[in-house]
């Protein structure tokens, strides 16, 4: 199959690597065209715009930042919707809003494109390894020719349903499980602490329990390090993510009270200047609200 | 070692039988008597009273129902404290509040006796078979003698500090972190469901990635299949739990928002009519605020 | 002075009829035009367009339904900013985010045009009356000159500071406290009533003592009357100014923990089918939480 | 009338002061006899125990700290119950806890004696000018037997029901109301003090429209002056306050969010080390999350 790969940040570059170190013929376009050089080196050609990208493969992935970058790409001038042909098929893997992604599965119906949502979970190192989760939502037939390529990316696809939006609502609903559980553990650490106990012993406690899986390991490793420089993801990404994932709240009439209060946490970080810590520094929230001390490394 | 054991509830049965066939001289003492026939066919003695059992053993354990119980049992007439001798301990092992945690603790201190606290993680299957979890706090060298026997009830014995309440709170904040799992899969599960999305599928793809936890695993599958009135925990005791962990809060001036949440849920759950249903029964009323289709099995 | 006034919807409508009974010069700008008829009996002139209103006047006042209307008349074509001239000044006085305020404040000052916002309180009865109160914000001697075209509206006008914006929150922010005050009263009235108390009770209670604010008063009456279908103000723009209260509190780094048990109110409301019903409605879901018995007139 | 009065604090003093000026027999306990000097001057009697003041008179109030002294001036040696001759009427006017409550009302009726509760609101000096309000429940006749007594407290008299305990958890929601209200405004002025609005503009605008009831003036006074040293009601017994109201809630399965919201502000400000300020500081937490200097003065 000859693929194109719209967008080689963080996550793009190593996933795109992905598609060619399987075989495939792949057409790149970044809007830092250096970013493409040790692609280019191992065989991909590159795209002049989107556009061009788009008229030459079967299948176009999207890997962008944010909303307004996908909107650009797909829709705007030399965009992947103005070169798409009919046989080929738009593949958005970004997080975006729903808003955004009903936008992309509209304007391509509109065109008589195709069009699905195959939303990734994991970070750069497991998109490295072909180790991300894939949640897919579209056409079942349009699904099964991709599974080849999706393949690359991870073992794991897990379809979710017809219509592409609700691909983008499940990558909203697993990320705001991630702020979830630091506020759940971050309260439980709080309260232990103030009662003298070492949240590293309330930590192989619960992983050494029920509390075991990946999502309490890795954040509740970082938290009882307070460790909040590694290089993740930022308090504005959270904020961005648990708002995404509350205005699909306000779509569907559903009350979300804990992503209330993650996003409360998530404000009162920015105001205590972490706006560019990893996001597992709203625990010093909690901590300063228990009258704990406070992190020092700032 | 000679052992005692005080209650012989759905946990402390298979507890006692556990220590019984690890071949420890077992003395038993229960308010209804005859369940301890089955442990008596099995070697073990019945004692008269708690204070009975406690003169005549190394280490007596009690696992009963709630503060009054072990309150009573304890410092009650012919409770343990009227028969431990200087050599012995008493290990709690219920799930008591801090505050009933600090009477036992400062109760024996004043009498010169010895205590430590052993709070245990799991149902009564797991009782049954030597899988618990065990968190114990007390003196370090009164914490040696012990591992023996404690080893009966699991494999893993975390030792959370020197005061005995620290292992109450760790096992109340565990608890905690059970609803309050509950509470954050219901509200994914609820949007998705809203958007069109099986919450089986959901919970498929929680447990297929980064949210593969007893956790997340044992309570999801009830919440996906609505299983509310198999032989588990009632609401009322998720409420006793809940209830318990803020008033610690109160205790350390943490707040708990989270917590909060989960307490309106169990509140709600009891004026719907639902107190003595599982607690996963909560997952209703994230439902019913957003109208989907309630439990038709009530 | 020759005032113009752009939207005479409900609000609008009498507050051009007071600058026009106060004998001010009017001319008027409405999408639908019939609704100028009786303004134009009683003297006022009509414009063709926002920009044709605008060129002619030295004030002139906008009072439209949401951000759109207000941006479309505003700087669409043949808006406002299209005629507004050197010496003349464009008074908003809708309810909109802060994110159009500043679009506002923004647009014009780049085209060297004068601009200040004039938010109203109050509902169409007191627009007729002249008994709205105004929040006004802008440049110190702007305000001056506008002071009597503005003492037709209300008799206190407050100054809310130099930046326009403000007065856009300062609106938002006491539309906030009526849906929290409902909040805060309902769950008093539900608790009361479970101990037998008739919510009419608590009402004379709390309106004869410490709690006699017209907000208490008005929105407390319809609350314990259960007088869900009065002409007012539906729960969808109770979710609309919640939201933009929201959203502020996300610009400036402010949690806020009463404004999301709010908004999840209203969505709550909406789910249950009350989108269209007045906001007081949000009351039934604390009723239903509690187990009370439901409104019956739906 | 033969009037008895124990407790002789800050409230209960100025309101046997009322009715000794009324021309009432007054009959006085208080635990620190000193407090009752200058009313044995202006004609009171000094009983030698609460038993021994309630078989001397026709009605006695009692005015007592908390539960516990309440109960201990009850039902403990020499307490009310063992004196109350079968024609008298208990009356409490002390802010109890619900279970309390329950206690007094079970605990007389077991004796067959007469209690109603008429709890007041108002702060010592609304005492001393007879301006507080009364919230009374018990049986009809008793109540109207009562009223002129009660009248010496304060003109408006609420009869809330015929169930002592009623009354009990209106004032307890009438305090919550003012903590709810100080949340509510905590919320507004920090919100537009980080948009640049001085809070004191912001508070004359809501007295000066919806919000001008009381509550919004004498605590958002207090608040934008960031007063928090006067000699006001301490953080903790807010604590208590709320404790007490969402105790209640426990009781009748009615969720209280609003509720947790304060309660976590008090505990966190109890944790900030202003356990023994007025409680209006809760504000210092809600302006602290939101980055705002925090309070010069402790």
């Amino acid at each position: 199959m000859k693929i194109g790969f719209i967008g080689l940040g963080a996550m793009g570059h190593p996933m795109a690597k992905r598609l060619l170190k399987a075989g495939h013929a792949l057409v790149v376009y970044n809007r830092t065209a250096a970013k493409a050089d040790d692609l280019v080196a191992q065989g991909a050609v590159v795209g002049a715009t989107p556009a061009a990208v788009a008229h030459d493969v079967d299948i176009v992935f999207s890997m962008l930042l944010d909303d307004a970058a996908t909107q650009d790409a797909t829709f705007g001038p030399n965009g992947i919707a103005a070169g798409l042909p009919p046989h080929a098929v738009h593949v958005c893997c970004s997080t975006i809003s729903l808003a955004q992604a009903r936008r992309l599965r509209d304007g391509h119906a509109e065109r008589g494109q195709t069009y699905v949502s195959a939303s990734v979970l994991g970070r750069p190192p497991a998109a490295e390894a072909g180790e991300l989760f894939v949640m897919a939502a579209g056409q079942a037939d349009v699904l099964d020719r991709l599974e080849p390529a999706l393949q690359c990316f991870g073992p794991k696809i897990f379809r979710v349903g017809e219509d592409p939006v609700q691909a983008n609502l499940v990558k909203l609903s697993l990320n705001f499980m991630i702020y979830s559980t630091i506020e759940q553990m971050a309260e439980v650490f709080a309260l232990n602490e103030k009662a003298g106990t070492d949240p590293h012993t309330i930590f192989e406690i619960m992983t050494g329990s029920f509390y075991n899986a990946p999502v309490h390991k890795n954040y509740g490793k970082l938290m009882v390090d307070q460790e909040y420089d590694h290089p993740g993801a930022p308090v504005t990404l959270g904020l961005k993510d648990v708002g995404m994932f509350m205005n699909a709240g306000g779509d569907y009439g559903v009350p979300l009270p804990y992503a209330s209060v993650v996003r409360d946490r998530l404000l009162s970080a920015i105001s205590a200047g972490d706006a560019e810590r990893d996001f597992v520094v709203i625990q010093e929230r909690v901590r300063q609200e228990s009258g704990l001390k406070q992190d020092s490394k700032k």
